[in-house]
């Protein structure tokens, strides 16, 4: 064991401060990753909340983890110390099921580990995730990082670049087809800059009409106000696929119906409240209604590995820990372009919490 | 132009009754049939009492056709005198678009012509069905019928029959899978058998222990009476695809939740209202929710090649045209196994309406 310090919240009704914790000593195969950055997820925020009903508390959150490796067990042969190392949504899994098998330990049938508010199966203990300045992971959970990215800008390619990834994959997404990202947030900036470099003819629907410019710069090929029917309508039965990245209710008809015979709509943003589906929205052109959930720790190094390829990275604003209580708050009124990330080297300071 | 009785309503409170009509004479590659069967479809009375607020008045129904060549155009290669055929849901399409290209008119993009309730290209005059004496059709939208299987038992092919096996067959359903059908009704019935014949181990849901006999004897190998959540819970993520024939509001989640990862469950049923659907259903196993509408021209001749290879046809109850607004009263309350099918000679009898 050794003493690690870090950000984490004793109740629901409680703002993170700072907070020191045991972690497990480096085992044969694992890796202690001293954590350089860590990016802010609107997960972290649900869960500290308790919005899930299922928080363990104290909860540290933080899954969009980067940094250098300190230290490595014995059998570990994907890092020596020094490399950079990253860690993303899920810290183990059971490796026994036929989804671990197939490489998808996002989708493990006895429930993967999460970084942070899973049962580390090393300890028996909750895990804590990566607002504190170091980690200790299977290696196995671990990513290479591309020494060619800007760093702080890589660690929300962990969860909001694979969560956009992997779908974009998985439904073939490439040149020719015309595909549709929904909502210009932390995922849906992601699913923009992926699937224009994946080489697919990219829509931005947006409520926001002043996010025209960004979703230009960032590689939509066009944007749609999806509150004006006239545009919406301009659009029917024309979309291959369309990435849903909206958390918030919304009328997920009105995107069904511009997909073409066959078409996919995939939902990765997640909704309080059931969506409503009219029968024939997808009865009409055979269309499917999907979901799709982070991704395999394979296909995640083969995100990294593509926006390394392509230079793609977050757009972030750095912050300091000691403000993740006020960046929450921006959170909720999707104040953000597009990703807050903390410096951790803020964890030192000793200036109060704001 | 030639003079045809049938049965028809001249408005949405009204029952129908005999009804004479003109209708066009066979041109190049026209095929007449006269008529010897008509099954009873859902959408049948759907349409006579305008529940979909576009029915165009009078209103002549039926789908389900199946008769005798009785007279055939210059240019049609498919029948001579005599021979069986067969007309579904769709008497015309575009012939121009992509859909129709692939062969799926079912997806016509610019809309295909319904058997009844639609638009005749060759006359411009609302499409009259198969509740008469006759019918006059390109022989593009007509079906060779088997002659080894019972006649008025395979009417209600062209559309329960189409309805189900397209799904089954466009998510490659077959030996080894696990697959729920929705339903014991005139959908759920044909899904049974089809499921079955294709190698499937069919499993049938229902809200009516009292159907368990009958689905096994259709072909099922398990019957889950939906209503109690421990046999819906012992079959947590175990179905590879799961035909939803239902049209009356059910929850579809409970279903979703019995998908394997990256399975598909697919309406055929229409519900009136829209479904709930939360969006972990989709996206926790990466599922699908999707729809699927009758089935093109060249897989309705695959399906009714495959049914008269397997024997399989609908179980039926025999009715006289009379006899109908009683047969749509039992249809109301699902009082029928499993599909109502006219038989045509009874038009020419006097007795007055039931």
């Amino acid at each position: 064991m050794f003493i690690c310090e870090g950000f984490a919240t004793p109740a629901a009704d409680q703002p993170l401060a700072p907070f020191r914790f045991e972690r497990r000593d480096v085992g044969e195969r694992d890796v202690k990753i001293d954590i350089l950055f860590c990016g802010v997820c609107h997960s972290d925020l649900h869960q500290a909340r308790n919005d899930w009903r299922n928080t363990t508390y104290p909860c540290l959150p933080g899954h969009e983890i980067v940094g250098r490796v300190s230290a490595v067990g014995a059998g570990v042969t994907k890092f020596k110390v020094g490399d950079l190392a990253g860690v993303g949504c899920m810290v183990a899994s059971c490796q026994a099921c036929a989804a671990c098998a197939d490489g998808l330990e996002n989708y493990c049938q006895n429930g993967f580990v999460a970084t942070y508010n899973g049962v580390e199966p090393q300890t028996g203990r909750t895990t804590f995730g990566g607002y504190s300045e170091a980690v200790v992971v299977d290696e196995g959970f671990t990513l290479r990082i591309p020494e060619n990215l800007e760093l702080a800008a890589v660690a929300p390619l962990l969860c909001a670049g694979i969560t956009t990834y992997s779908p974009l994959r998985h439904w073939d997404v490439g040149p020719g087809q015309k595909v549709g990202i929904v909502g210009l947030g932390g995922l849906g900036h992601m699913g923009v800059k992926l699937a224009h470099a994946m080489g697919a003819h990219v829509v931005l629907f947006t409520t926001s009409p002043g996010k025209a410019d960004d979703a230009r710069r960032l590689g939509a090929d066009e944007v749609i106000v999806s509150t004006d029917p006239a545009q919406m309508g301009a659009h029917g039965e024309s979309f291959d696929f369309i990435l849903d990245c909206v958390a918030a209710e919304h009328d997920v008809n009105a995107y069904l119906n511009l997909l073409k015979r066959d078409g996919t709509m995939c939902q990765v943003g997640a909704p309080e409240r059931p969506l409503s589906v009219a029968a024939f929205s997808v009865i009409w052109r055979r269309r499917n209604f999907a979901g799709s959930l982070i991704g395999g720790i394979a296909e995640t190094q083969e995100m990294l590995d593509f926006c390394a390829e392509h230079g793609i990275v977050s757009d972030i604003e750095m912050i300091d820990i000691h403000d993740i209580e006020a960046a929450y708050a921006r959170m909720l009124k999707s104040d953000v372009k597009y990703r807050f990330v903390i410096d951790m080297a803020t964890l030192k300071d000793t200036r109060p919490t704001a």
